[in-house]
């Protein structure tokens, strides 16, 4: 499949870098070679195009298969997208998306563009997403399908099969099928498939289980990262009463899962998340989401040159000893990287928690210990051949006390981070490389002066 | 439900962390509050154990408790933990797995004990085991489910709902249904929602759907990054004849997303991804994650030692020039790996594609020219009212190229991997670090020498 498909695509992703794309006359055209492309390449093509081709290739799509790939856009590309199409066409994308989707879409949106669209809803369809928009931003109750059936202990599986074909139309999905009591408290759970298999006549109460579940102000990533192991299709959420208000389906939740692994990594690399595909994210928010903390570097970094500057009088004397500092502050820049990002995304994953503190800083004493008895044996030979004994001991001691030391730092800091509650990924890369620089700068020069006697 | 499970859990792991925890006596104690810890927690509590530890608390549980815990570690941790298991619990834990998390642990194990289990199973089990095995790692193949209803296009609804009825319980899901002629070609998929809803006696032909499908052989990380958007269940997986072998699963898909993320992960901070939770490693395999990559760049940074010496005299001549060596090359670093974070991200999610090499080029140059005249004129003023004009000129100059350089650098390098068929992570944060410093030194050294006239 690979082969045609990517054919396909590529005809059409050269046809909309042409300037002339978008002239009204070469339509026909294009909207034939569309046709040809199967959904999911029409959604790799869409989502790399900026906010005025996508919304020509959207509109030049059969109506089905437009709104299934404006569906499958990020909220932020969305919402660019919609400034570009006729009303017509935004009221419909915005009606068929799940209620969730709309939730997220319009929080994309400005004010009087999302009242807007929220009037053009239907009672029942407004009601719903009011449902969801009712949830802080980052809960789980923002994020789940407040579409649920209404099935109780006491139907038998007929019933309740009657029912959920009766009702289908209006639930986001049919597989996972919380039981409730008349009053709405959540019970039990059961699977299309245990009602399907099961004897007619048998009562619900009898083969459904006891509900794994979450709070609708639970956070939504962590919730999900203990949720998706389980391989269930759908949690049910409950608000405080233990009442059911929804379902957290799997799509939703790995949606949930990459948006906080792309946060994560570009936090790591030390800018913040697009939040849509690269290619379609303009030229200047590409510098926004870097410059703030290329700044704060920066700035950081000043502290290196103010150390430099204070062992000024050391270098003066042995400038030997400042060709290896790139060497040294990159080395212990590096292991305490290793360290950050093995617990970062330990902690992510709900390996590590807050309370092991003591554990990992132990672990990664230990380990820091072992890398820097390797690299400061291989750094003592190397510069002792190179510069003499004395310059060896002092690169070969320097370097074992910077990585022991970076690799525990560099391992507590993400739980440090979470522990007073912000994102472990704060402490970035770039961050504890600035870190390690001037820590690494201060014990070198200090060993420096003690073994060189300057 | 938070604070109760934890305190159970917390609990739990205490009494695991006793020396004396292993002691027979005290079993039972422990058995009873196992019993008391939910599902999800009792993953979470077991996945953060040591094989010896794991083991215990995996005999200590229920038998369909265990098999669902056992069922949901990594197959690096299920191996170790196979060790410390009596052969009745091994055998029957291998059983209970579905054929392709089978393989993944087949994987992990000495090729004796791979045997022994393999025999261990009945002839039919084998069998399926055997197609999974049968393709190469990576591969969508190794990680498809290979049991499929046997569903044609000319059977009626009813048909259809009887005969996945009796053979619900040899498959993995019955949510989503290939159709298939009677050679076993693939020709549709249908949803059981959508045999569910339709009018008794409909033809299963009429209301299938074109299937999406992949090939046995495609690549599994990319496979599941265009798969998994498109919010469908299970994916079918066709031979070279287009015949019917298998069913990716949305569960396996996330665990194939999730292994790939924590890869991503691992390399970007310049170590190997552990494979199972943190806490469980062996601390020498922590140690042998981190050390080939610290030695590959400790050796790479050698190059800056270099590039240092051979401008001893320049630096020799104008000391204060040493102070800035962390200031400039950190910022390069920085401006690299933010670059690279974003680009490498993009390649895995799919929005960035390898023949689009000139289009994020000409980005990223403009990119970081742009963060460049902003850290320039920053470092200019600065340095000017510190050091001097002629100071001031040379930072700032060098802070601007060091910007272009690095983001261009660092945009194009996971591109180039990929192209060359590498992991685009490989060019991890710490290499592209390393890379701007030897280049960040050349550049600030070259232009101190012109304005200063040395």
């Amino acid at each position: 499949m690979a082969d045609t498909t990517e054919q396909a695509s590529e005809v059409v992703e050269a046809w909309l870098k042409q300037d002339d794309a978008i002239d009204p006359k070469k339509a026909p055209k294009l909207q034939k070679l569309l046709a040809e492309v199967p959904r999911q390449e029409l959604i790799a093509i869409v989502e790399r195009q900026n906010a005025v081709r996508a919304a020509l290739a959207l509109r030049l799509l059969p109506r089905a298969q437009s709104i299934a790939v404006f569906d499958a856009l990020d909220a932020k590309h969305q919402a660019d997208i919609i400034d570009e199409l006729g009303n017509t066409d935004v009221y419909e994308f915005f009606d068929e998306l799940d209620p969730e989707d709309r939730v997220a879409l319009l929080d994309e949106l400005p004010a009087e563009i999302a009242d807007r669209l929220l009037r053009s809803l239907t009672k029942s369809k407004r009601d719903v997403t009011g449902v969801v928009l009712g949830y802080t931003k980052g809960s789980v109750g923002r994020r789940m399908s407040p579409e649920v059936p209404e099935i109780l202990p006491s139907m038998t599986v007929d019933d309740a099969l009657s029912t959920l074909r009766d009702t289908a139309d209006e639930l986001e999905t049919i597989y996972t099928i919380p039981v409730t009591r008349s009053d709405r408290r959540l019970v039990g759970v059961v699977s299309l498939r245990e009602i399907f298999v099961a004897q007619s006549g048998v009562l619900i109460e009898s083969i459904m289980q006891d509900p794994i579940y979450a709070h609708a102000s639970d956070d939504a990533e962590e919730t999900v990262r203990w949720f998706l192991p389980l391989d269930i299709l759908a949690l049910p959420i409950v608000d405080d009463s233990h009442r059911l208000v929804g379902l957290l389906t799997w799509d939703d939740a790995t949606d949930i899962v990459e948006e906080a692994d792309s946060e994560d990594s570009a936090r790591a690399g030390g800018t913040e998340a697009l939040q849509q595909p690269y290619l379609s994210t303009p030229l200047l928010k590409l510098v926004r989401s870097r410059i703030v903390w290329l700044l704060v570097l920066a700035v950081s970094a000043l502290l290196t040159v103010q150390v430099l500057d204070s062992f000024e009088g050391t270098l003066a004397k042995a400038v030997v000893l400042s060709l290896f500092i790139p060497l040294l502050t990159g080395t212990g820049g590096n292991t305490g990287n290793q360290a950050a990002t093995t617990v970062t995304r330990a902690l992510a994953l709900g390996d590590v928690r807050t309370r092991d503190l003591i554990a990992v800083m132990w672990r990664e004493l230990r380990v820091g210990m072992l890398l820097g008895a390797v690299l400061g044996s291989a750094g003592l030979v190397l510069a002792t051949l190179v510069y003499g004994l004395d310059i060896g001991i002092v690169i070969g001691s320097t370097l074992f006390l910077i990585c022991s030391i970076s690799a525990t730092v560099g391992g507590l800091m993400p739980i440090v981070a979470k522990t007073v509650g912000a994102d472990p990924a704060v402490f970035s890369n770039p961050f504890i490389s600035t870190f390690c620089d001037a820590t690494g700068l201060i014990i070198y020069f200090l060993i420096a002066k003690s073994v060189l006697g300057i």
